[in-house]
C-alpha cells in the first residue's frame, strides 16, 4: 500500500495515454512532420509526465510521509530528507 | 526534408526505448513498487525526452533556420521567431 | 517560527549572493559581454534560486506540514495540498 | 555588437527590477514571512530570468547565429552547437 494505491486506476490510465502520445510522436518523426510540430507534441507528453510526477509525490506527501511522522519523529524527518531529494529530481528534469 | 532527417533512425530508436520506460512506469504502479522509485523513473523518462528535443531542436536550427536565412531574411526572422517559441515551451515544460 | 528559520543566516547569505550575481548579469550586459556567457550566467543564478526553494522546501515539509500533520490529520491535508501546490509552481518555473 | 545591443537598456531594466525581487526575497526571509509565500516568489523571479535568457537567445539566433551562417557555413554549425548547448543547460536549469 502506498501513497497512489487509492488513485491507481487513474493513474494506470493516464499513463497509458502518455504511451501512446510517445508513439505518436514516433510515427510524427518518421513520417517527417515539421520539426516544430514534434517539439510542440514532446513538451505535451514533458507536461504530462510532470502532472502524474506531481500527483504522485501529492500522494506520498500525504500518506507516506505523514504516517512515518505520525508513527516515529526520526522515521519522519528521513522520509522528509527522500522526497525533498525527489522534488529536487524532478525540478531539475 | 526537416533538420532531423538524417537521424531519423536514431531518433525512431529514441522514442521506441521511451515508449518502453513508460509501458515500465505503469507497470511499476500497477506492481505498487514504493512511490519515490516510480518519480525517479520519471525523471529520467523526463530527461530523455528533453535530450530528444534539444537533439531535434540543434538539428532544426542547423538547418530549417539558416538555410531559410541563407534564402531570405524575412523568411529567417520568421524562423528565428518561431524557434525561440519552441524553446520557451521546452524552458517551461 | 516557520521552517527554515533556525537556518535563516545562511539563506539570507546565500540570496545575499545571489542578489549580486543578479547585478554582476546587469552589468555584463551593460558591457556588452557575448550572449552565451550572459545565457551561462542566468542559468548559475536560475540553479543557485531552485536550490534555496529545494531547501526551503524540505524545511517547510519538515517542520509546518509534518507538524500540522502531527497535531490535526485534516490540517496535515490541507498543507499537504498547499505544499503539492508550491512544488509544482517549482517544476514548472 | 551582439544580438541584445538593440534591446540593452529593456534588458538592463528588467535585470534591475530582478535584482530588487531578488532582496525582495531576502528580506521575506529576514521577516519570517509564511514558507509557501516566500517559494511563490521564487517562481516568479525564477520566471522572470527564464523569460530573459529566452529573449537573449531569441537574439542571439537571430543575429549572432544567422549572421555566422551567411558569413560561412561551417562557422554557422559551430555558432549553432554552441546555441544547442546553452538551451540544454537553459531546460536544465
Amino acid at each position: 500500500m502506498h501513497g497512489y494505491t487509492a488513485d491507481k486506476d487513474a493513474y494506470l490510465k493516464r499513463l497509458k495515454r502518455i504511451e501512446g502520445q510517445v508513439r505518436g510522436i514516433a510515427r510524427m518523426v518518421d513520417e517527417d512532420v515539421y520539426c516544430i510540430d514534434v517539439l510542440t507534441q514532446i513538451s505535451a507528453v514533458t507536461k504530462a509526465l510532470q502532472a502524474v510526477s506531481i500527483g504522485l509525490m501529492e500522494d506520498h506527501l500525504g500518506h507516506c510521509v505523514v504516517d512515518a511522522a505520525r508513527r516515529d519523529p526520526a522515521e519522519g524527518a528521513a522520509k522528509v530528507r527522500e522526497a525533498s531529494d525527489a522534488i529536487a529530481r524532478l525540478v531539475k528534469s
